[in-house]
């Protein structure tokens, strides 16, 4: 047997680690789902011993020799093989970035300021928090540091980099200028065009049992390969798993008949993502997602570009009579319709429609920046919060949990993390123009549950690309354009002004 | 901080072999409730990643020279902590006796002889195993041989120490010969005596929901701590988990009302022991359970001892009203005692009664120690299994499917494992005669479903002493006696002979 080469010994490595993070995934979803509720000291010494071992594989002097070999002798790597390298590259160049001391200090501080975010929340007192997440700021200002030395970035970039690998907050900035431009305006005349015909409310309750039997129909239409995957109610709507082992979650609401049917399409975007990520790289850097913003892109195709549109309302009024006993006018196709695209300026981002959701957003991207450059102390957090989201949206959050208590991103240190969210729904909006161009009648196939045209092109033009590809590129691979606001402009403007 | 010792450093090991070993039993629960169909490969190389990294860190060298340290500067440490580090010896023992190269040709033996021990007993044909199970047997014979020179003991008994901590291949042969000189008789006059009065047929099929639902008011009267631990139907009953997290599983047959149930009285006897290891040393060697034969003595003492009893038949009664309709004569207390105590001489050991489940045990515990000594040739085991089945049972399987064919055990590798079911039954008895001299009016308790003092009684002087001892030293602690048949085989005569 000839010895592996440096490439191969890597390879050999990161399956190990890929076996390690799997099993991770698997302990997660458990702890979310089918744990007894008693049971979470034991399962947190379980995933702290597997983290510390995948943090030890990828900071070991032995991977570093083995990338700086196999990064001296590249000739005779195909293309897959050396992107694949690249991503080992900056898994490593992540995980080394942080001393094993600020590691320590970022966890314990990190679970503080969730155990005070939560009571902060429940006192609705943002200084109940004020200390822990001043903490969390400060150390989070060192990794960043850090980070952007070895990566060659600068902090802000090197952060946001581990969720949009490859984009930079030159363009972000620049594409939420574009929205902040255009976004204000447009929500003051779909607010003015959609007072002349408000929804009728839709009060009916139905059974949990219900809600989830109607989501099993619709996933199953969209091609949720059950034999591979997973779908169950709980708390939280999440996925969990890997490629090979997707299980995907979602909170049925009992006075919301609709509500578990968006958490489990927004899922099940990222779950059919993840399923159809490259099989042959499955275990590799390179066969895993491209990060944050292309799996919220998925996400919010799914659930909101498909899943509010007419078309689809369509197809789903024969299953909400199935399902719901759907009888009645507010059970209408244009009354669903406007109940699940109804426009509305309120202080809560999880809450927020299409066309407030982008302002929510561009106030955490300008705050976080503030903060980890030291400009905006911690504790004018609530002050500035209020101030912006005014600016913003013309809302002013009557207290500190409808406003910069709302969220947890911060006090777990997740810094770089929010512009995802934005630039995924970009990113949805270009691929589906594309994705328009190429499949015929698309609307028509939708309004009848024939999503695999769908499924098919974005496997092949995205979900099949794996992590070859940094963002922008992959976009441009995509669509044959470099990545846009445009085409989100447009889609906002034809759905909620020129169609409406 | 001052150095930690060497002791204490192995106390850091092991926890940190604890945790990982707590995520492959989380990983296998999984597989066998909940995990998708398609989704076998994937979990495949998580468990084998983790099971390699368990394996390299008892190996370690550095573990070895931790375990030479402590060794020599026992000073200082306690009782509990020198169990440990005994424990912890055994463990690496048996983890490093058997050589990588061994274990890799071993882990591909084991795979390709239970494929075809599936195939075989599809055709009805030994021959179809031979070729493979000749390899498992050859390659068990090297392990047998390496480990019982590590652990200073016959090849055979350094096989059943990994079941049996402690007890040797002598005791069990003497305990088995008293059994096989007493049990044959029994069984005749048990037989006469139940022609007198054959218990009539139960024809009802309770729907697994309500079978579940039966099973679920018992195992709350058993003090099952549902905050701990789950239960669930499945393809197979079995216990998994790690102390502080505990699931077990039936099998809900819906010919049989009382299958599950039995199912789930002998998982919640493991799960119950499980539960009742002393939580302090959750995460050492000696915090864990004292091994297979320890475990069964729990599973036989509620599914046998006390899930078959009168007393417990009476406690059952308004249950299975409640949930299986029950109303006429087949469902009197009588009927259901003769039914769940019938005695028959039959082919199959999973299908066998407390009085002829011995002579199963003993044919095989005969026979594998003899195809180990090469002394049995394998082709030549279904010849001899028959004619050990007929002189030790009086029965005759009319095929290999009913006969060599029945168990996975010896395909799967699993040598000196089946005494531990036998010697499980004997320990069990001994035990019980005890409880009942410490517990007073105990079939009253029972028959009240009152359950709480026999677990407090198994808490104190079985379940928490976790591994401190070894099996016989357990057994004369908790009952004051050295292990024996005679409470056995007394509990046996009164049962089916003096109170029948």
């Amino acid at each position: 047997m000839p010895a592996l080469t440096p490439y191969e010994q890597l390879e050999q490595e990161f399956r190990r680690l890929h076996a390690f993070r799997g099993a991770l995934a698997v302990l997660r979803w458990d702890a979310a789902v089918t744990m007894p509720r008693g049971s979470a000291d034991v399962r947190g010494d379980q995933l702290a011993a597997l983290e510390t071992e995948c943090h030890a594989i990828l900071t070991s002097p032995r991977l570093t020799r083995l990338l700086e070999r196999a990064e001296a002798n590249r000739q005779g790597l195909r293309d897959w093989q050396l992107a694949n390298l690249r991503e080992m590259r900056r898994e490593r160049d992540h995980a080394i970035a942080t001393p094993p001391s600020l590691v320590a200090r970022l966890a314990r501080a990190v679970a503080q300021a969730e155990a005070m975010w939560r009571e902060a929340r429940e006192r609705n007192d943002f200084s109940v928090l004020a200390p822990q997440l001043d903490e969390v700021v400060k150390l989070t200002r060192h990794r960043a540091a850090s980070l952007g030395q070895h990566l060659g970035l600068d902090p802000y970039d090197a952060l946001a980099d581990g969720f949009t690998p490859g984009l930079r907050s030159k363009e972000i900035s620049a594409i939420f200028s574009a929205l902040s431009r255009r976004l204000p305006g447009m929500v003051g005349e779909a607010l003015e065009l959609q007072s002349r015909k408000t929804a009728i409310p839709i009060l009916a309750r139905p059974s949990p049992a219900r809600q989830r039997a109607l989501c099993l129909d619709v996933l199953k239409a969209l091609g949720f390969p059950f034999e591979r995957g997973r779908f169950d109610g709980a708390e939280r709507r999440f996925t969990e798993g890997v490629p090979g082992d997707i299980r995907i979650t979602t909170r049925f609401e009992a006075a919301d008949p609709f509500a578990g049917l968006l958490g489990a399409l927004h899922e099940a975007g990222q779950g059919l993502y993840d399923l159809g990520l490259p099989p042959e790289w499955r275990d590799q850097p390179v066969g895993q997602d491209r990060g944050m913003a292309l799996e919220e892109s998925q996400s919010l195709l799914l659930e909101m570009i498909v899943g509010r549109s007419r078309s689809f309302v369509s197809y789903l009024r024969p299953l909400l009579e199935k399902h719901y006993a759907a009888t009645g006018p507010e059970w209408s196709e244009d009354n669903v319709y406007r109940r699940l695209n109804a426009v509305a300026r309120g202080p809560i981002r999880m809450d927020a429609d299409e066309l407030t959701y982008q302002a929510h957003v561009i106030v955490r991207y300008e705050l976080e920046q503030r903060l980890l450059s030291g400009e905006l102390p911690v504790r004018d957090l609530p002050g500035a919060w209020n101030e912006l989201m005014d600016r913003r949206l013309g809302v002013c959050p009557a207290s500190d949990s409808d406003g910069c208590l709302q969220d947890v991103h911060w006090a777990l240190g997740s810094f770089g993390y929010f512009p995802s969210y934005g630039i995924g729904a970009v990113i949805a909006a270009q691929l589906w123009d594309s994705l328009r161009e190429s499949v015929d009648r698309v609307d028509e196939l939708i309004a009848r549950g024939e999503f695999a045209p769908i499924l098919d092109w974005l496997r092949d033009n995205v979900h099949g690309l794996g992590a070859r590809l940094e963002v922008p590129a992959l976009v441009s691979h995509a669509t044959g354009k470099p990545l846009s606001v445009a085409p989100y402009l447009r889609y906002l403007e034809r759905k909620y002004l020129t169609d409406w």
